[in-house]
């Protein structure tokens, strides 16, 4: 008798973004005929993902034992890597060298790009970007773009914005946002240089400092008003998406309306500074610490100095975010030779961090322009996710799926693509996209004349 | 017969700082019994400087080319390095290996610094930091913080200003500026990292994008009144002065009034990045140039809009500035691929380049409170230096003389110090500082009780 043979999946990472990829695939794994092999440096971890499912195997994985590595790649009929982005590289080479697909939900690096050639020799495909964003965004917007193309038009504009924020009945802080994610992320964002993007023909450039003074403001569907600040290339997407001489070009992060303005406030003092440790810092309160960014006036008191130089009024909106955060307290920070921004991160943590039973959202939102047959036409298609629980929050939701269902479709075979790859191709964004609707990840598109 | 053996010294780097050293050497060469090997990349370069000397040899000098350093160590007594500060490592390796003494204007590099101990066990000297700023500011102050500790008194305060600027007879644009020195320093200054100091026990940091707007005033002498912005690192000169426990310390980079507000609009607009290339840069004009930094509204002309965001009036000195500058021209760029950085410094040297009978000055101010006897004083101390030609700049004199006297003074035995040194220690810098007086660099002190 022949038995078709069964698959192996192994996937290294079991973090939070990990949780609802896992499910996924333990909740095939029967039908499929799939074993799900789950690492993580903690075993811990990995073995409350696998959850005593009967094709789970947890175990602890290290990445600098390098022969662990090469083992579980040999013995893996796919490979999802889901540590953190500048891990990726040994795994793939890894994958290269035994010849075995790969799924990551992280941008394409330099490192990985170099692998393309060998994949395609190898015959294997390495599929990154396959997340949320980047990924559902590559994905959505290209539905939409290959479709407006295929009528004959010419998008002339494309604005795409995403945001992972709070569930409206559980935003309740005066910044009206929460940690739905990596803390240290959301405190460095922006930094590392000037965000880049093109309006009506004409290249923009804001630099750090300026970044969160540059918003627009946009609506989505009946979530209200938000606010988008500019990411960092917004210029380089015109290639990866067919669009090299679009006049309009900007991506943006969403936060609701308020965020930007107070957070410029940390921005213009300078505590988002990741690179040197504020001297003593152990023996601060958070008001000397502030103290140490604001120059000296005898005649003010600090509150007063801090308006003074953010040239804001102390009953401005800012001021009370501030006042509410405690960054004016006589509060110990107790944190040893720490960066600025691990000080403020520290802070926020305290504030913004989500209550057990908190939901979390995610919102995505493309605007296109295009012409065709001599009109103008607007696109606005919108999604938005609220998590389920505080394990398959919406981030994890949005990031794990499309990975999940991605490694379903290359072990069924139904995506050949090989070479290090990205979706921005419709035999497979199509089917993905498909079957997320039936998750609750769908795209609400309305149409105008412009 | 018994010969004093001759002295051989080579110079590596004949660029404009290196003129004055060069002709301090020559000057010296016959009566010491020295000859002056001076190596560039331009034989060209060398030669002129040389100038026939009879005791002088120009030769072309690749640092690329191991062997040809090797042999010019070798064969040297003592081995004065001006090239880049990023290149005095190698060289400095080989001093070590043949136990040759050296001697450069720049700051102790990580990597200088690891050579301490190799240096001593060879018994040679590299002494670093011997130019102007570093130098002559270190030798300066120490003379001084020597004597108020000598006296028993405690060091409250110490403020230290230098500025490479022009000569009030030649002081003529808006900007009362003129680059005297390596222009992409000046257009990327204060880059890289908040400056930090301490005031009234505070400690202060600066980011950036603030530095410009945080500025005090001195007056130097009868030259006026100037401004300050504060340098980097003001922390770390605690502990090379000996101040460990100071309550207030700034160094800070001198400027005349107004310059540092409109070099903020610079800074403002984002247009001092040197990390990212514009595109289409050399197409583009000035005023292209500048629209990609400030933000699109079709109600206002490029002059408003710019105003607007810099939050100036169109009629303000910061204004002015720029307009004769001609950053709002319709005037082609044309340099490919440049950063923002590269195009404001090609607009800068078209306006702010010395005339050939242009002179330079050279300001260098400290601010010393102390406590002695239960009283508080007050020390200032000034030095303003001309240049005297297109040659032998302020710029080229102050670096140079110190760099050329210790020379001297290590060839004939006077500095016995080994290992890799700073001047701080008395008996480097009396005699340098007093033979420095001959050539009219020499401070005055002025005291106050306060």
């Amino acid at each position: 008798i022949l038995f078709k043979k069964m698959k192996k999946i192994v996937i290294f990472g079991a973090g939070m973004s990990a949780s609802t990829l896992i499910k996924y695939l333990l909740d095939h794994a029967e039908s499929e005929d799939w074993t799900v092999r789950v690492g993580d440096l903690s075993l811990k971890t990995a073995t409350r993902k696998v959850n005593a499912h009967p094709r789970g195997e947890a175990f602890r994985f290290d990445l600098s034992d390098a022969e662990q590595l090469e083992n579980e790649v040999k013995n893996a009929d796919i490979v999802v890597s889901m540590l953190p982005a500048a891990l990726h590289g040994s795994v793939a080479r890894s994958c290269v060298k035994y010849a075995k697909n790969m799924v990551t939900a992280s941008y394409v690096s330099d490192e990985m790009k170099s692998l393309h050639d060998e994949a395609v020799a190898n015959n294997i495909l390495i599929l990154n970007e396959i997340g949320v964003d980047p990924g559902i965004d590559h994905m959505s917007a290209m539905a939409i773009i290959d479709q407006i193309h295929e009528k004959g038009g010419t998008t002339t504009s494309f604005r795409s914005y995403c945001g992972g924020l709070i569930a409206p009945k559980d935003d309740n802080n005066p910044w009206n946002y929460k940690f739905t994610w990596n803390p240290r992320n959301v405190v460095v964002a922006g930094q590392g240089g000037a965000a880049k993007y093109i309006e009506n023909g004409s290249y923009k450039y804001v630099p750090y400092h300026k970044l969160f003074t540059q918003i627009s403001r946009t609506e989505v569907l009946d979530y209200g008003e938000f606010e988008v600040y500019p990411n960092r290339d917004s210029l380089k997407y015109r290639g990866i998406y067919g669009l090299e001489n679009i006049p309009t070009m900007l991506r943006g992060t969403m936060r609701r309306p308020g965020y930007s303005q107070a957070w410029n406030s940390f921005v213009q003092l300078g505590i988002t500074d990741d690179t040197y440790a504020i001297e003593n810092s152990e023996n601060m309160t958070y008001a000397e610490f502030l103290e140490s960014f604001v120059p000296s006036d005898a005649s003010k008191n600090l509150e007063e100095k801090l308006a003074n130089y953010l040239n804001i009024s102390t009953n401005s909106n800012e001021m009370f975010r501030l006042r509410w955060l405690g960054l004016l307290k006589n509060t110990k920070i107790g944190l040893p030779n720490a960066t600025p921004a691990q000080i403020l991160q520290h802070l926020l943590v305290q504030k913004w961090n989500l209550d057990a039973d908190d939901k979390d959202l995610l919102a995505m939102q493309h605007i296109f322009e295009y012409n065709l047959n001599g009109k103008s036409k607007k696109i606005v298609s919108s999604m938005v996710l609220g998590g389920q629980d505080s394990v398959h929050t919406a981030m994890s939701m949005t990031v794990g799926l499309p990975v999940a269902i991605a490694v379903r479709m290359i072990l069924n075979g139904k995506i050949t693509k090989k070479g290090v790859q990205i979706p921005t191709s419709k035999d497979i964004y199509e089917p993905v996209l498909q079957e997320l609707r039936t998750f609750g990840i769908k795209f609400i598109e309305e149409e105008f004349e412009i």
